[in-house]
């Protein structure tokens, strides 16, 4: 792709609709791209590679993959509390179909644009499907939120609804009604990075992390990260009407807790915040579903009456 | 890839024997890799993809891969003239073979020391064989080597011989000797990013680029990115008796003019800093190959007398 790699960037990535920002000292085109990183700020980096027929479905359409692999990446910043500042894009594609390209670059830039993340360059190569997107981010020096820093006491928070991905994709798998069932379908396709979340929850949340392998998994890397354990309250795991609707109550509960693809934030906080993070506008609903223990235990469920589930003896854990 | 992607980058890619810096304020393993960029420092960044099959032999040693994948990348930080600062890597693979990782993560971490670039995060992903890493690198601020600063009058150099990647690769498709060609290969499979020359360059060169593409295309981008033109005396460029030896005179001239994968750098810079230049310790001989000129005309080729050359002409572009 030597020859026409600089007219599809040119065509396609580049041009005065593309958004840059003043810490965009030089954007694509050079050997490099040269970004200022404000003093005082630290600099968040994360990169993702979505392939085909691996992380989205064969022959899905341009605009979607553009979409959901910018928004699964962003959502990593957003579990730093980072403040988006360029991203990269290595694109692999068999064939420089054009119409495949205009959606693609068309979804790409909008978001760009919505999340004010600059494109500021990449690299186009032949082969089988897949994007490669890397996202940095700035956030106040020592201020990040990590994973490793929840404390025994603390409370643990989600933003959002969970088991929305799960259920968007059992909705495509199965072909079920797509009007019926639009917002789990969106929540699948157009995951929201919870930007503005994380970025308040600086100096209020002492650990966090986004929920893209399922919470059970994602609390379970930050309590290990952080040498403690949690409880949680498996009827407090905030789950919709619609889902419940899609596969009954049992099965919600146990995509909420095992699905994975919801880029929620799960995080923690001292006991003491908790008037302060229950009034705070996130932009998404947070709701309290646990708290952090001592080690030992990982992440302990429990019911309404306080009692352990052993998840895997439920039967649940299925898909 | 979920389970054992985390049981993969503990194993292969983390660990006390890789290098980290005190500007890697975290590492892999949070949601994001924290790094500081130094007070007056701007931030450097480039990313390129190795496709199987497309950018690299299929079956590849996995060691070589790694070895060309990094200094590719580094390669483009040398050209702006950038210290490395840390990299991150998108590693997609067929399947998990113990012995394929271990000479690969081996040959990475080694070359990760030797550069002190800190691999600082990364993802790992189930399809066809392909590595994308995006490196990062620092420079004073406003210093950054461009190309798009040449004038006119300013004199061209080159740095190491040119054509031994593209003869390297000769080697290998034509099955040639493999120790009479040792310094081809060498350069094919481990070319040498000129970090040390481009860090130096820094306050000498006006404009710089790297050789990846071959000089004419190169220099091509060079001089239209500053909007001035450039002539390039053909026997100027510097091709080694290997090449020679190889291909004979003529072809391995044009290899040096055409053939790509050299990883030199190509840098102009005023005429009266050309004993200052000429008399630098950059690690790596430097030539001087010709002149900056009036916008308008592209690169100019001109043989011993001064004479244009139409490369094109003399049929020489057949590979």
């Amino acid at each position: 792709m030597s020859q026409s790699e600089f007219d599809i960037i040119h065509r396609y990535f580049s041009g005065p609709s593309w958004p840059l920002s003043q810490d965009v000292v030089l954007g694509a085109g050079d050997d490099c791209a040269i970004l200022n990183v404000p003093g005082g700020k630290e600099l968040m980096v994360s990169t993702d590679t979505l392939v085909e027929g691996v992380h989205f479905p064969m022959n899905w359409d341009a605009g979607l993959i553009a979409s959901r692999a910018l928004r699964v990446n962003l959502s990593d910043l957003a579990a730093m509390g980072a403040d988006p500042l360029a991203c990269t894009l290595a694109l692999t594609l068999g064939s420089a179909e054009e119409i495949w390209l205009q959606q693609f670059s068309d979804a790409f830039r909008s978001l760009s644009v919505e999340f004010e993340i600059p494109l500021v360059g990449g690299n186009l190569a032949k082969g089988p499907l897949s994007i490669t997107i890397q996202v940095m981010g700035t956030v106040a020096a020592g201020k990040g939120l990590r994973r490793s820093r929840a404390e025994c006491g603390d409370e643990i928070y989600v933003t959002g609804l969970l088991g929305e991905g799960a259920g968007g994709l059992k909705v495509i798998q199965d072909q079920r009604s797509e009007s019926e069932f639009a917002d789990l379908l969106m929540a699948y396709c157009h995951p929201h990075p919870r930007l503005i979340a994380g970025q308040k929850l600086l100096g209020l949340a002492s650990a966090a992390i986004d929920v893209s392998d399922g919470l059970m998994a994602d609390l379970g890397h930050l309590v290990r990260a952080s040498g403690v354990g949690a409880q949680l309250n498996f009827d407090e795991v905030p789950i919709s009407e619609n889902l419940i609707k899609l596969v009954g109550t049992e099965q919600a509960r146990e995509m909420a807790l095992t699905g994975g693809d919801d880029y929620e934030l799960c995080f923690t906080a001292p006991a003491e915040l908790r008037s302060q993070i229950l009034s705070t506008d996130f932009g998404v609903m947070v709701t309290r579903i646990g708290k952090v223990t001592a080690a030992g235990a990982g992440v302990t469920l429990l019911d309404g009456n306080g009692q352990a589930i052993d998840l895997a003896a439920t039967g649940y854990l299925h898909f």
